[in-house]
This record gives structure tokens, C-alpha cells and sequence, in this order.
């Protein structure tokens, strides 16, 4: 079995210096499913309202994304409107409404409790915890989480990272979990609480992963057009969780290959808006930027 | 002939979340030359007070920097007051006295003209070209530039950049420059005004490095302990130009090396205030760090 995602689909208005878009699909099942879609099978766990758009229906089924446990409850679709100024790192947000999400109680369709990899994107930890418990015996589990969390709901996420297997934070959210400023020490801490792995995210400044044997830090891949940085995160894992289920073996080496192909699936995500480029992205023009990638880090 | 290094000797009084040091030897000329002396012989052109502490002097000396160009005047010497929060990247100035920095005419010594690696350390871009001119035929040469400069002497940078063979800058810096935000575009169009390479530095982010055939992207080796950045970069720079001295033949390869070898070298430099670790820096603790950034890049 493949992978599984648990988190949002959501309706997005961005703005960017580089344009406006209203009601694009987004959410975090959304990038992260878009992007494992390249390297295996997925299925997505989430909730849409009733006016969630068929069209946006359709660009699932196209990636041969599993929408049987896609929830349509009636109500509105989780919406969410942000701001981004030249500095990408950081969104603004003018809105939040969760509408059918906020009574999103995540239950994994029968035949996809066996899943393998796992991946529970940014949701409340306890929301997390209970999907985790729903699963069979996945082989991998990683978890996203986000500042709201870390302030509201610590003890919830820190019980939730004794049972996974990798978690990806952002600098600011490492920073802000471990009461580190130093993102090595923030990393050491929070390895403390369990996981395996953590992986913290710097956005355009690249990557950095810790395990307790070692660590790996990459750059970003440098890209000229950035239009909409929204995603970049969940793509970032979809890509990391799509090539690591691929692996015969999980070892350092293939982390750190997994690593690379996160950087590279989410540096396509920010050339357009919403899944856009994800949408009409090739394989080919996956193994050539990783060729890229390669070449322009060797020394 | 080695390396010849123009720029700033000064008093530093500088405040970081993890200590306080009053009156320490700090400047672009000292950084730089403290770094490059463990690749080649480095002599500088600056200037002091009389103030200048003979302690001071014998820490040039005990690295073999030759001082023949420190000219001595009547007056204090530069000094400078900053601090730093936890975001290293950003220093706050508390005060800039110049003192006899403010009538600095470079003047080189004969016998340094024939130097074959010049570096061009922040000061008045018409003062870095006159020293320029001083040289006979340097194989290298390459400068360092400043907001202040980039606002007030910005076609005098531009008259220089036409030719310098590498200019460093930081992030924030090119995009100043080049009044572009994206680091792509602004070294593609800083390469339009005459130099070979275009190198950002963006420091605990790493360096972005831009020919007109290629580029080069690289993190920076990941510490769990700065004590004080002042001085990375002319350390970065001392580094780079270090390595490249060496070289029998400068090219790409080699490039990317130096590059890695300008970042292990600020690595060193970060850990402690001033050159304090500089100092008691040893040939077998670089060597060992570049094996070391080696391997946690490498994928």
C-alpha cells in the first residue's frame, strides 16, 4: 500500500507581488498529494464543503489521487486568504475560516488503514495522534505542525512526536518549540521528545535534517521566477515522502536523496500559484532539475 | 608576490546575546588578513592611531601578516560599536568614529605593488580604485562594497566593478544594488557592470556564487555555537582569496573550493569575538572542517 495524507483542502486567495488569485485549490493534503503523486500512490484524508468546485475535483482524480476518504460535508470549504511581500518566508494572513474543517474528525477508510507511509500534515496534534492510531502498522510516519499548535497544544504534539518518525518544522517553529535559538541545539531538543528524524525548513535558505547518528544541510535549488511560495511546505514533504517510499532500504543516503527531491518538487510548486505548476510537471523535468540541483552544489 | 589586502583596522566594542568586549581588534584588513595567512603570505594597507595597542600588532605579527602598509598616524584609531540579537544577520551600529580612518589615502609600498591577489575590503569605492591603479599587474583582484557606499557612490562602484575580477556582497547589499529582489536577477545584472563573479554572501544561509557560465550554491557549515559575527565575511573573503592564491590554475572547480574553504574559515572566526579563534586556529582544524562540510552536504 501506499501513502496516506491527513490534513486540508482548502480554497486559497492569494496575493503576491507577482499577482492575485481567488478560490484557488490549496490546503496542505493538496500540495503534499500533488507532489507524492510523481513517485507513488496516494490517497488523501480530508474534508470539502459542498461547494468545493468539481473542477478542482477533477485535478485530483487527473494526478490519480485516492479521494475515497475526501469527506464532502455540507457547509463551506476551509478558506484561507494571505498576503505575501517580497519576503517569501513570511505570509500574512488576512483570514482564516475553517468553516467544515473545524469539525473535521478524521476517520481512515477501511482499506487505507494499511497504508505505509504516512504522513499527518498540520492539524491539531491530538487529530494527528487519533489518525495514527487508526493505521495498521505504517512503515514510515512523518508530521507537520505549525506556531499555533506549539503555543496551544505542546504536550498534545510532544506525545504525538514519541510515535513518529520524522517531523518537519520550519526554522521559526523549531525555534519557537524548543525555546533554541540555535537550530542545531532546537534540533537536538526536540529529537529528545522521540522522533527519529527532524527536519527543519528554511524556505529559500534550503534545509537542514537531524537524526541522533547525523545531520545533512542542503541550500534551496535557486530559482529565478517565484510567483506563490503558499505550499512550498507540503510539497517540500510530498516530495520527500514520495521518494523515501519508493526505497528498498531507508538509510542515510536515500534521506538525504529524499531531502533533494522534497527542495526540488517544492521549488517547481512556487513558479505558479495554487498546484498550477504541479499540474503540468513531467518526470522528466523532475530528474533533470535533481541533475541541476546536483551539479550546482558539487565541489 | 602573495596577497595584499586594503581596509579598515579598528577598536571593536561589541554586545551578542552570549557575551560583551570592549576595545577589541577587529576591522575588514584584520578579518581578512587573519583568514588568508593560513594559505598564503598577506601583507595589508591600512591605517592605526597611536593608540593602536602594541598587543595588537603583535598578533598580526605572530601570523606572519606583514605590516609594512599598516601606516601608524597621530590621532585614535578607527573605532566601532555594535550589537547583535539573536539574528546574527543583522548588526545594530551604536557609534562609528572614524578618527583617522576618515583621512585614509591608501597609499601602497613599492615593494607590495607587484602583489598578485588583491582584495578591495569595504571603503570608499574611489579610494579602492586608486589603489588599484597603485597595483602592477595583479592576477585577482577582488572587492567588498557597503549600503552606505552603494547609496552615496554608486557610480564610482560601478566605475570599479568594470575592473575587479570578483565582487563580494551580501544579500541585502545586491539587491540594493541592483535594485532586484530576486538574488538571480540582481547578480545577473551586477555581472552587467565589468566583473567576472558576482559572490552573495548570505551568511548563516550560505553563498550564492554567479559567473556568467555558471552558478553555484552552497549552505553554510552549520555551528552550535557563535559567539560573534562581526567580521564573517572579510573572514569569508580572506578564505576564499587564501585558496585561490594557491591554485596553479582558477577555474570552476576550483571556484566552488574556495568558496567552501571562505565559509569554514567565518565558521572559525564566529565562534569567538574578534580573532580569538583565529588565532589559535591550526592548518589540520580547517582541513578537518572542510572533510567535515563534505560530508554533511554531500547526497
Amino acid at each position: 500500500m501506499g501513502i496516506l495524507v491527513v490534513g486540508s483542502v482548502a480554497l486559497d486567495s492569494v496575493q503576491t507581488p507577482f499577482g492575485k488569485r481567488d478560490n484557488i485549490l490549496g490546503g496542505s493534503a493538496t500540495f503534499f498529494s500533488f507532489s507524492a503523486s510523481f513517485f507513488n500512490k496516494v490517497d488523501i484524508v480530508a474534508v470539502v464543503g459542498a461547494d468545493f468546485p468539481k473542477s478542482d475535483l477533477g485535478l485530483f482524480r487527473k494526478k490519480g489521487i485516492g479521494t475515497e476518504g475526501l469527506e464532502i460535508a455540507g457547509g463551506n470549504t476551509f478558506r484561507w486568504k494571505g498576503r505575501y511581500d517580497y519576503d517569501f518566508n513570511t505570509a500574512h494572513t488576512i483570514y482564516t475560516h475553517l468553516n467544515v474543517f473545524s469539525d473535521f474528525k478524521p476517520s481512515v477508510p477501511e482499506r487505507l488503514k494499511n497504508s505505509e507511509y504516512v504522513f499527518l500534515a498540520n492539524i491539531d496534534p491530538d487529530l494527528q495522534y487519533n489518525v495514527l492510531k487508526q493505521m495498521k502498522r505504517p512503515k514510515l510516519v512523518a508530521c507537520d505542525s505549525m506556531n499555533f499548535w506549539i503555543s496551544t497544544k505542546k504536550k498534545s504534539l510532544a506525545r504525538l512526536l514519541d510515535h513518529i518518525d520524522i517531523i518537519l518544522l520550519n526554522d521559526a517553529e523549531a525555534r519557537q518549540f524548543s525555546g533554541e535559538s540555535n537550530l542545531f541545539k532546537a534540533a537536538r531538543s526536540i529529537l529528545k521528545l522521540g522522533p527519529r528524524a527532524v527536519v527543519i525548513k528554511k524556505g529559500e535558505h534550503g534545509v537542514l535534517y537531524f537524526s541522533r547518528e547525523s545531520h545533512f544541510v542542503a541550500p534551496a535549488y535557486l530559482l529565478e521566477t517565484i510567483n506563490d511560495p503558499t505550499g512550498a511546505g507540503d510539497t517540500f514533504a510530498g516530495g520527500m515522502m514520495g521518494f523515501l517510499s519508493r526505497c528498498k532500504k531507508i538509510n542515510d543516503a536515500e534521506i538525504r536523496r529524499s531531502l533533494i527531491y522534497g527542495s526540488i518538487m517544492a521549488s517547481f510548486a512556487v513558479e505558479d500559484f495554487s498546484v498550477g505548476r504541479l499540474a503540468r510537471l513531467s518526470k522528466r523535468e523532475i530528474a533533470a532539475r535533481y541533475k541541476h540541483f546536483r551539479k550546482i552544489t558539487r565541489f
